[in-house]
């Protein structure tokens, strides 16, 4: 007893008398020392495993998210209901080229919301470089056909997220500019950027007013090929997707929080989504945000920080097909006249940390500017003016001068696994993860104290 | 005829044209959509393989780098004969640990330069935490055993170069050390981050007056079971290595180079090593070194850049055991009366860049502190006093007013493949290795056109 008395008021001291930049150096001693992230990821990855919204995966990770955080020692821990939609691929899909030079089976990926082909569905293949070469042709064109949409992602862009936004529509649109001109099919180039083998999938939107048609992603490699047999001459596509669309779930948001010692009623999220898509084991996207999230309050709770606000962690539920979660996160933050001063979301992997976006007033975007005084030395130099995130993004709507904030790591290989079966624990580096989590803990104390 | 004048006439007024921050936005477009380095390190790795000084494979690698230079168009493409050590591992090694709990092979590998053991190594172990303990033990405590050096890398540094330099005379003066006390081998843990299976190998030392004694490298795993094991009782470690030293063989750094048109007695090196280590295909280590020197040379080539300054590549031979490569570059550049403004070196591996390390003046420090005003938009922030490169030291020595620049990508998976099996092509990203030649090469220009 008295030796336990002793240590806490060792760390008091610590806390006490260290200046922002040695509370700083304790945090990352922490995330890189004395770590749990990897081993929380390496469990959410294997325990659970890949985990869509409305899946028996996604209620394992909620059951697992929750008894993570009462784990941890956190207060309030909490599931928010969130219904949100069950798709489901069935049976793994087939497709195959057949050209002139033959029958050759290739790897596809129903994209997320397809309806299934209900059998074989054959049709000659027409290849369109992007949504608006598409929407530019005509039915006498089109009719009858499988419409292949082969935009390759820009690699010119340094951020490999500039590239993804000038790219991703013709995953989530590409079906019903298709349909409109009487295409029976869709398949899209893998938004991403190495030449390879795998497909990525994603979600994709269908109208009520035009006819749905199946969907499904193939690989660079495979849309390569593709399109130099089409110069050749005609192609079929043959294709078998079996997914279904179910009636929607009953799931949750995982919460729990440090209940703040000044400013208890003035919110800062931390958070991250909980559900991934079904191929892989949704390591980077987005295990590694769950993980950082978790692990920054631990840390800060580890080094005995009594937070002038409360600081709250949320799981979101649902992120990749429909944002329920976070829809519902904000609705619940209203309804309880919450008052949310600012909230950070990691859905970009876990790749060592660059830095900070901020969506938010210019004062705020000059306010984070001045982090980097402490946090240069961590090697972190982006602050500056950028997207938050899709969780945290309803919030905005709710709390006019909320500061969202977006973290922001390497984006070099985050499309590499993107939404695809490599998207697995091996792929995440144990120090880039760690100082991941280091960095967030870091912007909670350092927003927790100058708010 | 008509139509490629037409295209040189373009090409030159682009350059013309072009502010600063416009051609290097060419430089990275080139990098990244029309890149040569990644093809070349697929090359370098599996045509050629690893390349250790001395072996058949490192007169392959001259053969190669000679060819691709030439291919590249470059002038004055020579190989400066270069005398270099030549050790061979010989048969894999083998070792085990023989305890209660029974005997375990385990993965070991030599340290590079050091004896075999003659047959079967058998002896009992004591183990070390740091050169320091082991410098404090006596000869009553040692003598007779074999010395087991089990000090990790720090982990809490964010630079893992700094956790390297804190450690590595564990693999350099491990056997001396223990030698002196008696000892009839040493094992090392591998001077690496990862908790894995993978030994990393590495230069060791002896000296003249202390008896030579067998020196390998177990991994972090086996270490931290090892010393688990010692705490329990006595352990016996068995060891057999089959290491030669050879005569001195000859070998060549290979050059070539782009005249300068206003100083061409003015030279800019850029360079790299082309030897490697034995295990794995010396991929981060240092072919990404070898192909981001090729390929910035060839951007600026390729752009029709001229430059002002003479700028120079050199492929060094024998970074790893002996630097007689870089000692021969620089003894051969005052031999010839050259004037030598600056030099820079790749050699930590193909991953995302930073920026760059200085070895000059602090006018020299301020004036690449200037470069980030057209170089932060490609996430490089790094600029600042810090080492340049082993092979380019040695001009220092010759050129007293020499800025030596070490470029600096990020470190965190560095030394996750360092010196192992796992240093293989396929570790090295396409996008973080072009990166790294568009930086590389943007810096040539800046330093051509402003020093």
């Amino acid at each position: 007893m008295k030796v336990i008395f002793f240590f806490v008021l060792i760390s008091f001291g610590i806390v006490a008398q260290n200046t922002d930049s040695s509370f700083i150096r304790l945090i990352y001693n922490q995330a890189l020392s004395k770590g749990k992230a990897y081993e929380d990821l390496r469990s959410l990855c294997k325990d659970v495993g890949a985990r869509l919204s409305g899946s028996s995966e996604a209620a394992m990770a909620v059951q697992w998210g929750k008894e993570r955080l009462e784990l941890n020692g956190f207060e309030n821990v909490y599931l928010q209901e969130v219904k949100v939609p069950h798709w489901e691929r069935g049976t793994k899909e087939s497709g195959w080229i057949n050209s002139k030079d033959g029958l050759r089976k290739i790897n596809i990926l129903a994209l997320g919301g397809s309806i299934g082909t209900n059998g074989l569905l054959e049709a000659e293949v027409i290849e369109f470089k992007s949504l608006v070469e598409l929407q530019k042709s005509s039915k006498s064109n089109v009719e009858g056909k499988i419409v292949f949409i082969n935009q390759p992602m820009n690699e010119q862009f340094v951020n490999t997220f500039n590239a993804y936004g000038g790219c991703y529509s013709i995953r989530g649109e590409g079906a019903i500019e298709a349909s409109k001109l009487g295409a029976v099919g869709v398949v899209i180039r893998s938004v991403t950027l190495p030449m390879d083998t795998h497909p990525h999938t994603g979600s994709m939107h269908y109208l009520d007013s035009v006819i749905k048609i199946p969907s499904a992603a193939i690989s660079t490699l495979d849309s390569e090929e593709l399109s130099k047999l089409l110069v050749k001459g005609k192609v079929k596509f043959s294709m078998e997707l079996d997914c279904r669309v179910f009636p929607d779930e009953l799931s949750y948001n995982v919460i729990a929080e440090i209940k703040g010692i000044e400013k208890p009623n003035e919110i800062i999220t931390v958070g991250a989504h909980l559900d991934s898509w079904d191929t892989g084991e949704g390591a980077h996207d987005d295990g590694a945000g769950i993980v950082h999230s978790m692990e920054a309050l631990r840390i800060l709770k580890e080094l005995n920080y009594k937070p002038r606000h409360t600081i709250r962690v949320v799981f979101f539920m649902n992120e990749e097909n429909g944002n329920k979660g976070g829809i519902a996160y904000a609705k619940r933050s209203i309804d309880r006249g919450e008052n949310h001063i600012a909230a950070i979301e990691s859905d970009r992997g876990g790749f060592t940390p660059r830095g900070f976006d901020c969506d938010g007033s210019h004062e705020q975007v000059q306010f984070l500017k001045t982090f980097g005084k402490n946090l240069n030395e961590y090697d972190l130099f982006h602050f500056d003016r950028g997207f938050g995130g899709v969780d945290i993004g309803p919030l905005k709507k709710s709390f006019e001068k909320i500061m969202l904030i977006g973290f922001v790591p390497d984006s070099q290989r985050y499309f590499d696994f993107h939404h695809a079966e490599t998207d697995v624990f091996e792929s995440v580096n144990k120090r880039e993860l760690e100082l991941g989590c280091a960095a967030i803990s870091s912007l909670l104390y350092m927003l927790d104290k100058k708010m």
